[in-house]
């Protein structure tokens, strides 16, 4: 990028991926910390577990990537890992994060300001669509916070990425 | 903008400001929500009770967008909020909306991408410092989902901005 643009630049697309991994690591982190037992069991009011929500996660980071990287969206596939261990939730984990690290480079330059249909269902410039992405993960891992608090775990500090 | 330069651009200033206060306007339908007797005294597990939070996101965005406009930066000052009342914090959100909008433009083109020390503490990229403060809303307004849940209130669309 030449010197004059990146001054002009917002953030860059080197620097979106990264604040999305960074994102990305705290929340694998709160993954972690959670009670294996209380992954797919513990609610308040009527939400969604911690599991549940991880599973939504998963859904969307991966596919989604690769759908701004070919503009081939599917429908999101939200599967039950209601049977899943922890264990294998930070395997899946670990798997997005290298589907992101592969298949964002191959999103076009112009892909961000353009608008798509992601997952066939939400019609948005690229940009919002990412930012979409990680605000979604940001409000749930919020939301495990407050889990994690009432079952008197201490969460990983949220300006750690 | 130029073209050339427009198709190459993540997301630009305008769509950043758009996007953030897209947001606030979100979290100002959470504060609407919220029941005014347990803005400043419910709370789960131990943590800080809505009102707080209100008051901690208030002491951040219009002073820090003062401090991107001028790179003059006051400590945090994260007033008493306790003793006000929800037309109040609302009004002072209100408030808030319109220091940004106003100080936005000033924001030197460069700023985003140099490193100041946001509230003479935090030193980072703007860019950084302006998806911090975005980011840390979103963190503790999915907090204030679970206590309207909890309090047995529905709380707004996540996705409507």
């Amino acid at each position: 990028m030449e010197t004059q643009e990146k001054q002009r630049t917002f953030i860059d697309r080197e620097q979106v991926l990264a604040h999305w991994q960074g994102h990305r690591a705290l929340t694998r982190r709160v993954i972690e910390a959670f009670p294996e037992k209380d992954l797919f069991t513990f609610s308040i009011g009527g939400m969604r577990t911690f599991g549940q929500m991880v599973g939504e996660l998963l859904a969307i980071a991966g596919p989604g990537a690769v759908g701004l990287a070919t503009d081939e969206w599917k429908e999101l596939d939200e599967k039950d890992r209601s049977q899943e261990s922890k264990e294998k939730l930070l395997e899946l984990w670990d798997q997005t994060t290298q589907v992101l690290d592969e298949n964002w480079s191959k999103i076009p330059e112009e892909r961000f300001q353009e608008t798509q249909v992601a997952f066939g269902m939400y019609e948005n410039p690229g940009y919002c669509s990412v930012l979409y992405f990680i605000d979604n993960e940001i409000h749930h891992r919020g939301q495990a916070y407050v889990y994690l608090r009432a079952l008197g775990v201490e969460p990983p500090a949220f300006w750690e990425r």
